[in-house]
């Protein structure tokens, strides 16, 4: 039970040692001098006592009941100490011994082996191969970081011990509270997904921060993940997002997605705030632990400093939001309370020589206009300037109905000032632009809180047809499926396609094109032609039976000549479609997080500008319609140059639907759309290609999802 | 002269004050307690003496001679004060009252009297309005600020006095040394200018770093900016980059065009490396101070911890550097070196456990490696770490050759190490993002230190003749050029423009098309009429003379309902041209910065992307393909599914025959070329459509360059 382990009452430090410098030493002194209010119990055959408490051989002698075992012996040993500790009763055990998994083989043996005993009594295990854990409400430094933090409202959890302790030296310099911190190390058992789980329910975490290198499952990742993130701010560091090997993959989709596209995807998908580096996770999490969410993205900015100021306010238009002017009657109420030389409009220049009651007025004012949504305050240490009583004053002004964060910039001048501003929960920055990026991840969070509820539509679909044409064609073991086929399976789902039909010979060609109607495009069939239009497999707007004729033999003609060897099975005759904008719809499927959705302009939008955006599926049509306006081309969709706009409502369900095949059929690895020609409004999107390639192992597939 | 500022024996305080608190006051106290090695002479009727220092009356009863003069007087004695001061023999006087241009009329003119003083006696003037000079090496602190930095090589310019304090102060925490500190104030004489010209010979200044909101003189600036950056770097934070009013402008160019688009050139092109953020500013002068600039890109990372190596790892590839493993015999020597868990990768990991020794190992394997531009180095405090040994081992085996930049993460425990570094000279982040980020700032300075000689090509052209129409169509009063005088002025500077001539009738219409050949192109010629396309203003493709004469009489026709009061002077006939890639060039002259040039691809790569790359006229070869291959749309030029290059030679030589229109004639107030048509190796651009807008106002213009 994680209860025992974040709140236990008892903890057993198994290899708890006399000597300083040891492990199992460092541990049984952090607990002691953490001041832990529970019980420690020091095992060790070969001591009498460990810092002054009573050690025991094995915790059958000590005889009560332990909640969690810190386990500090080395490798093999691990395991005998795991049993004793589960002989005691404790619901978790926390080792700390490394060389297990990350050494090898035998190491991942005996790792496997401890997660199976703990199992089977139903208890939990954190690491092997970490740093420990933190409580500090209870005061509990069951780890080997020496640092008690003080008491607060952050929660951590880190992939990386040694980032621990990073975190716990910086947080002890800057004041800053901690409600718990994790080293999970090599997550044999708990990982993020359960911290995640027990800290959105924890009454002392508000925040929670996290380093994560990989995750176990995607699926409950975007579960727990979204449910924590609806309850309290989740601020995620993923490392690695660029290291991700290039992996070989037949659609546009999958060339253009990657692991980092996937966790962006996932973090949007579940309200997860990504921190693009170290300093940001704390920048983040400092102000959404300190201060209220934002209702808007309308900021205003109260100086002592031009300069500053000036630097604020770019900062905020560059992040998308907006420098706002105080309405008018609170300025020339506020105009009146300042001198002539202050400034009113945004930034508020409250001047170099202003004192702490100047800064009060101006932040005052700010608060009551309900024209701002957020405020940052900035502090240049100058001649005149009180950084202390300032930051009292400023806390004490606040009335909590809209966030403050505050810059007081420079070194020891301001220090008191900005030790009174983390006392008072005001989260300071040593420069503007990092409240300002912080302000962003808020009004983004407070963005997705607001967010209408997830409704995912299922489309009336003919979803046995297309297993039926799925299951035909894994038998014939080749993974790419051809057009025609693909085509069908798109009707099946709602999509228009044109009319067409395979013709294996040339009066089959011409009867096709007759029952569907001139114009025609005909296009080869062959499972060993990919490239189409390369070998003059593709003819556009035959207009009658003898050009349908001339077209297939010369078809048959060139391509025999051309590739002798290749089956060809005959071509694929269809109905020339409207014009209209060209897009690309695609789906790929991430191994951790599935069916990821992609969408772009067609053509060199996608093949050259990489304007293309991704979503997880299933989709909802608030999303979908995201999707859209995330890329850089929008404008094109909504019309340039006196054009008209798409049909942008279509367009999203198209994406709707393609979501709904996905989600319904996980033996589809890969899927390209490309193009779907989108006309004006009240017009049905039309499938012009379709590529659909098929997940090569079967056990990834079919019976495991029907 | 600038050397009595900056290199003062004798410093004259007028407004000397015995009042602790007062401007006049504080700057005596700075004076003597920064322990200034020359003279200081307190000016003040009413004081025998301020801290210990017999105080004159006036100058004229001090008698010697003074070389600095600084003013801290009401504003309305200010004259006076500085007349005493020029009497006194001094070269530079500082003026720090408020109370001057910035609070309006009468300021404005009491500041220039000042100056006009100062002129007179060939004496240079700092501020008014400003917090006074620093120069550190002797011990001159002519300033309220109180704070006197150690000696180092950097030296700061600030458009903000406010700033300069919070620098001051940050300074002094992080232990930085500074050269010289200017607050600019008003920049009544003295500006940036002087201070890059002043500081690129000053050899205590290893870096310039400024702080900028505005500069007086675009071309004079680009040539200080230039020569300092040739001699050491300047590092700039411009603020007020987005607040930009928006412009009217009657060219895409113009309103892709901007203030900050405009400062992004003219840094790009004098090799200023710019800051986005107040922590850059400090964190690239200060690796830049410290260390060499490296050879290349390819990064080594060593690290006692994962995640943060990782970290590192990331950032580095997303800055577009390279994490390189070591060459494989330096690998093989350093893992006999190191213990088998570490890792010889890239990042090397030397464990958490990692001593002094080990470091100063893996660096010097990473150090002695040519295939490693420049380290960075890791350190998390665990529970073996040693900060301050592991800082002075690392300084230890530095040899010089490439940069190395390190991130000691954490707070209390690291801090010795962090004061280690410094002093070793040694640059130091708090998290590994930063010292990427600033690394990068030193490749590509590097880069722009090592770029060609610049040579501006000039081609031979018919410049008499672009003057002569010119002038003919500044007779007009009118502002827009048609396109017929427009194309002849580009055929003037060896542009391809198809053949074409004005007809003011049918008959004339028909006469041109036969002379330069079917097919044609018609378009009206009218003052009145903008958007030629919009009222049926151009047929294409016109065969043979018939068409010509339908075409004439209905455009004619229409036009002349759809605009009756519009003045139809006839229609353009010109010959067809080739297809090709359609791409924009244009030309819009910048208040502060003169002609810039803008290159984009055509239609919605520019209006709808706004994928379009800017550079300051004159333009070498190589700057204009670097604007061709800054562009995201550059791989379409180079060919993409199996199309052929253009001919990108023949567009950097279009872009430099722009730039040389430019530069020759300063009426053209904006410019585009929209489209031209760029083809395969081999051919000439063609000029489609061009568009020239002349200067409003003639003192901007022409005969102050001719």
């Amino acid at each position: 039970m994680i209860e025992h382990l974040l709140e236990p009452r008892c903890v057993a430090v198994v290899g708890a040692s006399r000597t300083p410098g040891k492990v199992g030493h460092e541990i049984v002194a952090n607990l002691v001098s953490g001041g832990f209010e529970g019980t420690i119990v020091p095992v060790n055959p070969s001591a009498e006592d460990v810092l002054g408490l009573k050690c025991y051989p094995d915790l059958a002698s000590f005889g009560g009941k332990v909640d969690l075992g810190v386990v500090a012996v080395p490798s093999p040993a691990v395991k005998a100490a795991v049993t004793d500790i589960l002989n005691a009763g404790a619901g978790a055990v926390c080792v700390i011994t490394a060389g297990f998994r990350e050494v090898g083989q035998e190491g991942a043996r005996m790792e496997q082996e401890i997660v199976e005993l703990c199992r089977l009594r139903n208890a939990r295990l954190l690491g092997p191969n970490c740093l420990g854990l933190i409580n500090s409400r209870i005061r509990m430094n069951a780890s080997f970081a020496k640092r008690m933090p003080s008491f607060g409202g952050i929660s951590v959890i880190s992939q990386s011990g040694a980032l621990c302790t990073a975190i716990l030296d910086w947080a002890a310099a800057r004041h800053l509270g901690l409600a718990k911190v994790i080293s999970m190390g090599n997550k044999a058992d708990l990982a993020e997904n359960d911290f995640l789980q027990a800290f959105a329910e924890d009454g002392d975490t508000t925040v929670i921060a996290a380093y994560l290198e990989s995750i176990g499952s995607g699926k409950d990742f975007v579960k727990a993940a979204e449910a924590a993130a609806s309850k309290k701010p989740v601020v995620i560091l993923k490392a690695g997002t660029t290291l991700a090997g290039a992996k070989a993959a037949s659609s546009h989709t999958g060339s253009l997605a990657g692991a980092d596209i996937a966790y962006g995807a996932a973090f949007r998908r579940s309200g997860v705030i990504r921190a693009e580096t170290f300093e940001a996770l704390f920048d983040y999490a400092t102000a959404l632990a300190m201060q209220p969410l934002p209702k808007g993205n309308n900021v205003a900015i109260i100086t002592n400093a031009g300069g500053p100021g000036i630097m604020a306010a770019d900062a905020v238009e560059q992040a998308g939001m907006r420098v706002t002017p105080l309405a008018t009657n609170v300025a020339t109420a506020l105009r009146e309370k300042l001198p002539a030389a202050a400034s009113v409009g945004n930034p508020i220049d409250v001047l170099g020589d202003a004192d702490p009651v100047r800064y009060a007025t101006a932040l005052n004012a700010a608060q009551d206009d309900d024209s701002i949504d957020a405020i940052i305050v900035i502090l240049t240490p100058q001649a005149m300037t009180r950084p202390a009583e300032t930051a009292r004053a400023i806390a004490g002004c606040l009335n909590g109905s809209k966030p403050v964060l505050v810059s007081f910039m420079g070194g020891e001048d301001v220090m008191p000032g900005r030790e009174e501003l983390v006392a008072c929960n005001l989260p300071d920055y040593p420069a503007p632009e990092r409240a300002v990026a912080a302000l962003r991840a808020m009004c983004d969070y407070a963005a997705w809180r607001r967010r209408p509820e997830r409704v995912v539509a299922r489309f009336p679909v003919n979803r046995r047809k297309a297993e039926r044409i799925i299951l035909r064609h894994m038998r014939t073991g080749r993974l790419q499926m051809g057009e025609a086929p693909a085509k069908d399976i798109m009707r099946s789902y709602g999509f228009n396609v044109p009319d067409g039909a395979v013709a294996a010979t040339c009066q089959d060609a011409v009867d096709v094109a007759i029952r569907i109607g001139f114009p025609v495009a005909m296009k080869i069939v062959s499972p060993d032609v990919i490239h189409k239009s390369d070998v003059g497999g593709v003819r556009l707007n035959l207009a009658n039976p003898d050009a349908v004729r001339d077209a297939y033999d010369l078809m048959m003609l060139r391509i025999g000549r051309a590739a002798p060897e290749a089956n060809l099975e005959g071509v694929y005759v269809e109905k020339m479609g409207e014009r209209g904008r060209e897009v690309i719809l695609g789906m790929t499927r991430d191994p951790q997080f599935g069916p990821m959705l992609m969408f772009g302009l067609g053509g060199i939008f996608v093949e050259v500008m990489r304007d293309v955006t991704f979503h997880l599926a299933p989709i909802t049509r608030d999303e979908a319609l995201q999707m859209l306006r995330g890329t850089r081309s929008y404008k094109l969709l909504e019309g340039v140059r006196g054009q008209k706009s798409v049909d942008l409502d279509s367009l999203a369900a198209s994406i709707q639907k393609l979501s709904q095949l996905a989600t319904d059929f996980p033996e589809v690895q890969e899927l390209d759309i490309n193009p779907l020609i989108v006309g004006t409004v009240g017009t049905d999107p039309l499938v012009a290609d379709a590529r659909i390639t098929l997940a090569g192992r079967r056990d990834n597939a079919w019976h495991g999802s029907h």
